[in-house]
């Protein structure tokens, strides 16, 4: 449906200042893509130096007028829609909140896109949080597109929602629409919100001396991790390469335990990391097997390209890094 | 999960004088429940003429502390969750209120269930708009409650969000919930802006002599119809068998060509009826087929009792009568 983007092509990301988004840009700009635009508002200084001054939007996104005023001006050939409330845990106790924001923030674009910039591809992020407990029927094959959802948390809900909203403009205004399904993303810089890096920060306050053991959740859970980087490979792939009114489920495609992560931390550790179940993180609902089918994505011309020990080490680096920065 | 409910059980109705509401009152009367209570908007004295003054209920039901104060008075059994936004063409021009509206509606009343009316059995109001553009894909077998969802509408998108809401509910907090997603239900009452009343109405004013030609949309479209009646008995039947966690198809499983439709209508008819495609009356977007598997929903015990050329000659004698009031 669109034509390749070229390197002076405009390129929108909202929430570019996030975890992701952040590697996107890394990412286009490791490709020679040279006018990439980004919306954000706790960052926005990082975000200038990045990107330029005149190329980071501080915008209300859920404001429809400021949001159409952007895309009049920019006119971008394709539009990263990251900007969300990411917290399955927040969404527990903020339901409407984060169902709310996030259908809003889905809506107010796919609306600003139809009437006012027509042209852009416009790529929507779903998760793959809205398989749900389908994976528990599942088993431990991995999880294909056309795998029917149950989801277990409102968090999930309002990604569905986003996802068939783009999918609803595909069909009704012929919107040129991709839309995305990410398993776990791991990677230095996300928040210690999410398991992986809260690990990995713990075991920099044990190597410290400043906690006695890691406190850890359900360890029996097999998870799909993709590294942030090689996941932002993907999404510029889906950019050139993905089918307009398609899915695509973005995963390594192989499942790791929990427990195999913490035991890799503890090779990795300069001291002995004494391990606690925490039942503070352990959710009302868990699912024992959650992996990507990757082959529609694969089939693009993606593969990961990082070793899952990679990673890992580079997530405790970085959490060893800020803990020295802050003290 | 739940024990039968009895004939002096406390049962909400939301929605209670909408089309179908309207009908669950007469089916839940008819088999000798007592004690139902309605909340309703437009026609409240008409609500309290049926199911008595301190029965009928005018609340906002997107006020949190107005539900929850109505859901600890009561301690309903049941709660029929019918009250949204039904219109399909309504969610084309205003998305937002439509999606907002029904997905807050629900999380309004899963709030108020969970934490005020825990034993209350909720039952959800999805629909088979859910299947949307995937009927393509299905052809002429009918849609099974497994078949994924590719919604071509805001509105199908508002009741997809709400039936999940549900299912989180069930998983996260016990919550006893059963959704429903109904096919085309028809009978005397319905709104004309949906197509079989419109017809109806259209016939009455041409035998009138008001109207010249019956204006139709896509005619080769085959509907799964059944008649408000039996699929009140269904929604009954669901209300005492409904298995906890579970959605159920409610259809006939019968595929009728809207064809048939206006030519039954036109052998009722006392006059000539010259048909005439409507432009306007074309959506965006139509699937070919949409037949229900309602084989679940039978295994419960029901199955619809009316023949459909009953039900047509009921909504035509309705729409004469409504004609020859307004004259």
């Amino acid at each position: 449906m669109s034509s390749m983007i070229a390197r002076n092509d405009a390129i929108l990301i909202t929430g570019a200042e996030g975890f992701v988004g952040t590697h996107i840009v890394a990412q286009l700009q490791k490709s020679g893509f040279t006018n990439i635009h980004g919306t954000g508002f706790r960052n926005i200084e990082s975000l200038q130096e990045k990107i330029g001054h005149d190329h980071a939007w501080k915008i209300d996104l859920e404001d429809q007028e400021a949001v159409n005023q952007l895309l009049t001006t920019l006119q971008p050939k394709a539009i990263f829609h990251l900007a969300a409330r990411p917290s399955v845990n927040e969404s527990y106790e903020k339901a409407w909140l984060v169902l709310q924001t996030n259908a809003h923030l889905q809506i107010v674009m796919l609306e600003a896109v139809r009437r006012f910039s027509p042209q852009s591809r416009l790529i929507t992020i779903s998760s793959a949080a809205a398989y749900g407990r389908i994976a528990v029927e599942n088993g431990e094959k991995p999880l294909s597109e056309t795998t029917v959802f149950k989801p277990e948390n409102p968090y999930a809900v309002s990604k569905i929602t986003q996802e068939y909203l783009a999918l609803v403009y595909f069909y009704s205004y012929g919107l040129d629409s991709v839309m995305v399904r990410p398993f776990n993303m791991i990677g230095p810089g996300q928040s210690t919100d999410f398991a992986i890096p809260s690990f990995a920060h713990q075991v920099a306050l044990i190597e410290a001396g400043q906690q006695n053991s890691l406190k850890v959740g359900n360890l029996e859970a097999t998870r799909d991790f993709t590294d942030v980087r090689d996941a932002a490979a993907a999404f510029e792939v889906l950019m050139q390469q993905g089918v307009s009114g398609e899915v695509y489920n973005l995963g390594s495609g192989r499942g790791t335990k929990m427990q195999a992560i913490v035991d890799q931390f503890a090779q990795f550790a300069t001291a002995d990391i004494p391990v606690e179940v925490d039942p503070n993180r352990l959710r009302p609902s868990d699912v024992p097997f959650f992996i990507a089918d990757n082959s529609k994505l694969v089939a693009l011309g993606w593969k990961p390209t990082r070793e899952l020990t990679e990673t890992l080490q580079d997530v405790l680096n970085f959490e060893r890094e800020k803990l020295k920065e802050q003290a």
